[in-house]
């Protein structure tokens, strides 16, 4: 299982032996969620909820369920969806009057009320997210959690008085979005999606990208929207001088490729590495014992077990009739953080023996510090892995990060590419072609021009940033 | 607003008012879930999770669409559904070769893979559970919360070695949902269905009924399998002995009726009434305050909110620019448990007035006692007001659960009639006809037996369950 060699089969691979998803299902790009990759997820979603929370969000369910009627209304918007979504037609024995699509998305679903919402300036800003199941007819070749037919995804919609008060909330947003990947210690690039791969129905789309495995990945994405939808969905306010206007809005995607970036970008050779912020087990307790020691050692480690879980640690004792290292190799393909052992000798001199995944350290911890306030000793280790797995990470990401001499060196290298460039469109899309990459836009919030568009010459205006992607 | 009178329009008026539900999606039978109802189904969820993990469930996620082909191997459950599926159609601009529905429940979705994880006996006792969204094209008339076309659905599944080990693990389920309707102070019946009326495909269904205007309401279902869905999906196992075998199943379900019923059981003429256990809000401060004392009182308001919030009490201040009256109405209206006064009496006097929402009783707490350990303080008028909203709705419950002494009795009041039954089916049958009513089942766990069958004048072996249900 080599990550280096063949990305790809890796990827497939450490999924496969680390219990997160069955791939069995009977439908394509539609995977089983078992227990290891579901409370991951729902790790996530909990701290996303909880960062919402803090920054005035509200959280609210509409249905999956959007009447053609309502989906039509956006002429952009359908036109970039329409050939992914899923429409059922049928109810019991009838033919349904009106055809139901399901949500690959919640504009069309919310946005019809937020009209009815929407009177006054008093109502703005609105603020709300949901966490929901989606729907998306892919041609392409599925990936799990990259690119799947049933997506778990999140998603955030504002509505505000002005654009200036909606280009705020995109930095509200970008804040939430940093939040959230350092909590997983996922690095990442936010660029100004170019126009003609802008969002259905967005005045501009920011992308933010991870990279793994040679290509990047968009795991989150914040869209200023001006009025485009409000006007065809008659979102409109009374403003504190009485006159109606139309209100400005964002929108913030994301989705379970968090999860496949914390697949692709921490993991090894071994297998996955996982956060300990999210991970559904942050410590494994391995008893090592023979007849003599078993009943101490056993009892000794569900001692500790309940020591920590009643101090709100995510903590497993792994008493299976195996040896030791099966166990260590079991856990390690599943990514927990942090390995304790419990041996005779750990019993005798009251000192523990750790291991931590992320790079193979081992660590001894006094028993009496753990007794005293475990909850401080293993939040500041959990800090420490997220540093460490932070810092690994950004090294490959920047590594990656290249700035681009000739067209030569970006067929040739694996990575993102940043490109100066004149600010004309031809020569942007041009590079698309001869490069054979995707371009991810303009790099967001600096502006890095100097010297010479690569591909015409003139004089520098921007940068662009091409890569390969998922 | 009179919950007496009028229970139907009570019950649509509470949900208007308590900002709960949006009813205005324009799918029949598909409500807009608002911050306000949406939190306190999730907060029922975290604590149906909590539950789930104690007693070993681990839970999982299947995909929502299920092939027609999965869908069509177990016959009787196919006859209980097919009137009542949505199916998908196309995708994009396609046909889809295989029809695809929208998960009713999950049994046609979970059993075929369950025989792929399902060899030996050591892979025994598998218990999972999922909270999902479920659709059933309802024909008769809609109600929130209580009959809908997108269910917020939990499902559990289990399999086990023998028949015994099933009814053990019903035992346990019926555990479960003990502890749910106690947290939640819900009194319920537990009856086993008539044969006729049993879940599709079920050996026996046990019903869990609540009752709220005059008739049941189903919170929850248990069912036992036996070997019918196993059989027809292949999942089976190697037994110790060396014999293959067919698993032996069970399911058990709850629902967003969960919210119903807390609607419908607890509420009054005033609005909601919300056990503090799922409350999203579980102290309101209202401060009150005129010019000079407004800002000392805004600061204690404010001071007392972060020091509850803090010690993870789920606290809001009501700092809005309307009277006390119209806040003390609007948080009443809610449901919100506990309203907490702070005047300028209450500061010069260090103690707070604090007034309950189910009793309306009102009482005063000193502020050193908060500061003192906040925490212990709520949660235990917390434990009080569940105690005291379980006692209230237990006496109507037990008010209106009648031994039935003739028809007419049953025809004039309202209530639930446990009726004297010699144990011939036509009998049962022929007084659901007599009453209009609808039988439950027989009352589960303990028979009461005694006197002669109600029609027949037979010897009464069992008491059958009538009434009225939603």
């Amino acid at each position: 299982m080599s990550k280096k060699s063949d990305f790809s089969e890796w990827y497939n691979e450490v999924i496969e032996k680390s219990n997160m998803i069955d791939k069995r299902y009977p439908v394509k790009g539609m995977n089983i969620w078992l227990p290891q990759g579901w409370n991951l997820m729902l790790n996530i979603d909990s701290y996303i909820r909880k960062e919402m929370e803090a920054f005035n969000y509200e959280e609210v369910y509409f249905p999956l369920l959007i009447p053609e009627t309502e989906f039509n209304k956006e002429k952009e918007h359908i036109k970039g969806f329409n050939d992914e979504v899923y429409w059922a037609t049928r109810a019991g024995n009838n033919e349904l009057d009106i055809k139901l699509l399901l949500r690959p998305t919640s504009e069309t679903a919310m946005y019809p009320i937020f009209s009815e919402w929407i009177r006054s300036h008093t109502n703005l800003p609105l603020k709300i997210f949901q966490i929901v199941n989606t729907f998306r007819y892919e041609t392409k070749q599925t990936r799990a959690f990259v690119r799947v037919r049933e997506i778990h995804f999140f998603e955030a919609h504002t509505c505000h008085e002005s654009y200036e008060s909606a280009e705020n909330e995109i930095q509200t947003e970008l804040e939430i979005m940093k939040k959230v990947a350092n909590a997983i210690s996922i690095p990442y690039v936010v660029c100004k999606r170019p126009d003609w791969d802008k969002f259905p129905g967005a005045v501009y789309s920011l992308g933010i990208d991870t990279f793994m495995g040679g290509r990047t990945l968009q795991i989150g994405s914040i869209h200023q929207y001006g009025q485009n939808f409000s006007k065809a969905y008659g979102i409109s306010f009374e403003d504190k001088d009485g006159t109606w206007k139309y209100a400005y809005q964002t929108t913030y995607g994301m989705s379970e490729r968090l999860v496949g970036a914390i697949v692709g970008v921490h993991g090894d050779d071994l297998g996955l590495i996982v956060p300990p912020s999210v991970s559904p087990c942050q410590v494994v307790i391995v008893p090592i014992y023979n007849k003599t020691t078993e009943q101490k050692i056993k009892e000794e480690s569900k001692m500790l077990f309940e020591l920590l879980k009643s101090h709100g640690i995510r903590v497993k004792v792994d008493d299976r009739d195996i040896t030791p290292g099966n166990k260590f190799y079991y856990w390690e393909q599943l990514g927990v953080p942090i390995r304790l052992e419990i041996g005779e000798k750990e019993v005798t001199k009251g000192e523990y023996k750790i291991k931590i995944r992320v790079n193979n350290e081992a660590r001894f911890i006094k028993k009496s510090d753990i007794l005293q306030n475990p909850y401080k000793l293993f939040s500041e280790i959990f800090s420490e892995i997220s540093f460490i797995m932070y810092k690994k990470a950004k090294e490959e990401f920047d590594k990656s990060f290249i700035d681009a001499q000739d067209f030569k060196e970006m067929k040739e290298k694996e990575g993102m590419f940043k490109v100066q460039w004149c600010g004309d469109e031809n020569c942007a899309k041009s590079m698309e072609e001869q490069t054979g990459m995707k371009l991810l836009g303009t790099l967001y919030g600096h502006n890095e021009a100097k010297g010479k568009c690569l591909l015409c010459g003139k004089e520098s205006k921007d940068i662009l940033v091409y890569a390969k992607s998922f």
